[in-house]
């Protein structure tokens, strides 16, 4: 059964940073909770229920993870295809989510390629619907924030004594930016930021909780290594690297994983370009939780989902 | 608890001129009792049944109202992408449907360009599944004119004591025409249609039902202001203004909402333009019934639904 | 009641082959089963199993059936518009896969232009979910050749003795080629493919088990007549016939169907071109089960998920 002590009650869930560490250990053993606890016993805990998927970003993963884990719950969702249709008849974007509200949509799950428009969203809603953040520009994605925690939290006694090297385009993406948050919160300090030459944007204020380091540096005896999508048009033009290239100067190797302690685990928030930033050697070995973080996304997305929902 | 006295049950929803005032009111009465009624006593009310909805015109606030209104009464709705898979094999209209029909469709939600396609699929069939016209062309809409009666219904004694002006491209919308017919067979006589010129087509035949009028005059002590959306695409050559021109002479403001009655509503089809049809200082007033609209459309289309299926 | 005995656990539906007959006759027993059996005793036969559709070819009839069938049993269904979204981002078809498996998916439908493709994805899938071929380019569709099977059983008195003949492009037909092969299995032994001479690939190897046949030996006294959809792009260039030639050399028409067996039944896998490959007159004949066999996709394919999934 689950215990009613670990649900958590969220208002909206917009940023890592809104969440303690108490919260996020709770979110956690809910979690595990429901990976083990068997199907028929919950699902009906969210009937009743009307959940909107609003990606304006296009995804595969993310939205059905999500799907999945409301239909799980007994929740009916929606998916409206919004990135088509909502530009079609220049309705602003509030007054569809306003539409939705009024239909009896509780909880909206949004993507969008702006930073901060779920909090706009959540600012302006006053009738009861809640927001959760899918993921926001460069800025936050903190649904899969939790989903790495709980992935980490599998594999280390505590956070406090781990080294966790984040490979990659750290300046611009959501996912680093909300797992370095996350960590910090749980209490892990030793955080090292490898990002490649090519993709070190030219004005770029560097934050001062972004500690950059070297490949070798970096990976140095660390125990989780966050392996990051790279997004090639936004590699600046005058490093504009072949494939190849730039897998041999920067991508995750087995050379370079045993730099790494030798018990370290990998984590890619996917889709993995294989051969280019990781190599397929790494991605399929038993370092890596590639698959292991969509596993642990379903029993997050359902705690997450139940704390906002009840 | 549903009141057995209330269910009233439909062969077809094509037109509003098919339904009774008595009919009108007995579904007005079952949505609100719907809006009122706890969700888990209605969710099994149609279950196993199979909704398709078809929408050859894309909708978001439509197709989803329905949708939402099927799965709160347990019903399984598909929602074929059937604006980009239809044509792509040739495939007739009516064999689509026969084909989703031997599957086990009881009940088609069909929406179309071409006007009375609905009464021409509903002609067809003959093994009893149903057809809801979800919009056909400029030539009905009814079950948004049963969301606007019911919604009109909560803020009027009754409906043949009022006055209803009607802003917009009423020639060439379903959702105005639908409303005209639904208001006469409600017993409302004074319904003014005020056309902007920009909108009047060169060579209409005036119905006579269309009593038009100036805005000042057609708005003068109106009880209910429904304003259209300016489909712009529509405006002819010489006419075409820039929005701010049309909205200075034709928008529904607040100056112009003060020629009605001081408790007068506001109805939109939605979406709305903002500042160019209507002032986001009307939209967003206490008059505005714009977000009433889709509230009522749940339990009304869930009437709709079980009135067709039962 | 669903008699026990009936229910056959299978491995995973790549080919028909790989059913025997006593298979065959199992499925389309346990099919007119569930076609008689109300709904509301089988709509939680698979609830909390999670299956997803994965048609990489857009598909209007055979998704949604598969949907109905999925939904009837009362399990969790997802159609990611994977078609559009997994090159988005280049990730492979096989990533796509694992990462859906993780989250609990137990079955993919997969349809894809590649032959074998299903194949291939079980032979890598081992963490215990299955394949199911909804159709592999020019290879197979064991799902369609079960339809079918059952519904020639419907109107035969077995499989010995009768005669079947099919019309249109067998050689790049999966649905021939399929149906071929499950007539085999369960006994039938004259069958005559009819290939109008545009459709004859130039370089084709005939298959020994393919015995072609003009249009008028092969519909002589059939019992059983299958007529292929044309696929206008895979003529040869210098066939290029306008519609009108090819119904009056090749078409099913009244006049041809005379040729075959008096009480004769004609299949078409949908959907039709009238006028084209088949006439109107035959289409909508008493001869025609082209309604019947969407009608039988739903309990067939519910007795296929089932069976993949208990």
């Amino acid at each position: 059964m689950l215990k009613k002590k670990t649900v958590v009650e969220l208002g909206n869930l917009l940023t890592i940073e809104s969440l303690t560490c108490n919260t996020i250990h709770n979110l956690i053993d809910r979690a595990e909770s429901f990976a083990h606890t068997p199907a028929n016993s919950v699902d009906s805990l969210l009937s009743n229920k009307v959940i909107a998927n609003l990606f304006f970003e296009p995804s595969t993963r993310t939205q059905y993870s999500f799907e999945i884990a409301a239909k799980n719950l007994g929740a009916n969702i929606i998916s409206p295809a919004i990135y088509n249709l909502s530009t079609l008849k220049g309705e602003s974007l509030l007054d569809t989510i306003h539409n939705f509200e009024a239909m009896g949509v509780s909880l909206f799950i949004v993507r969008h390629n702006v930073n901060h428009t779920p909090e706009f969203l959540s600012s302006e809603l006053n009738g009861g619907a809640k927001i959760l953040n899918a993921g926001d520009g460069t800025h936050q994605h903190p649904s899969q924030c939790l989903i790495d925690l709980m992935t980490i939290k599998q594999h280390a006694k505590n956070f406090e004594d781990i080294s966790v090297a984040i490979l990659g385009d750290v300046f611009r993406s959501r996912v680093a930016r909300s797992l370095i948050s996350g960590l910090q919160i749980m209490g892990t300090t030793d955080i090292r930021c490898i990002i490649p030459e090519p993709l070190i944007p030219e004005h770029q204020e560097i934050d001062s909780k972004f500690c950059t380091h070297t490949i070798d540096s970096g990976l140095k005896d660390a125990d989780v290594i966050v392996c990051l999508r790279v997004q090639k048009e936004r590699m600046q033009d005058n490093y504009k690297l072949d494939e190849d290239t730039y897998f041999k100067k920067y991508a995750l190797t087995m050379d370079r994983l045993k730099l790494a302690s030798h018990n370290a685990i990998v984590l890619h928030p996917g889709p993995i370009n294989r051969g280019f930033e990781i190599d397929s050697l790494v991605a399929d070995s038993d370092h890596s939780m590639i698959l292991q973080q969509p596993k642990n996304s379903i029993p997050m997305r359902m705690a997450i989902l139940h704390s906002l929902l009840t």
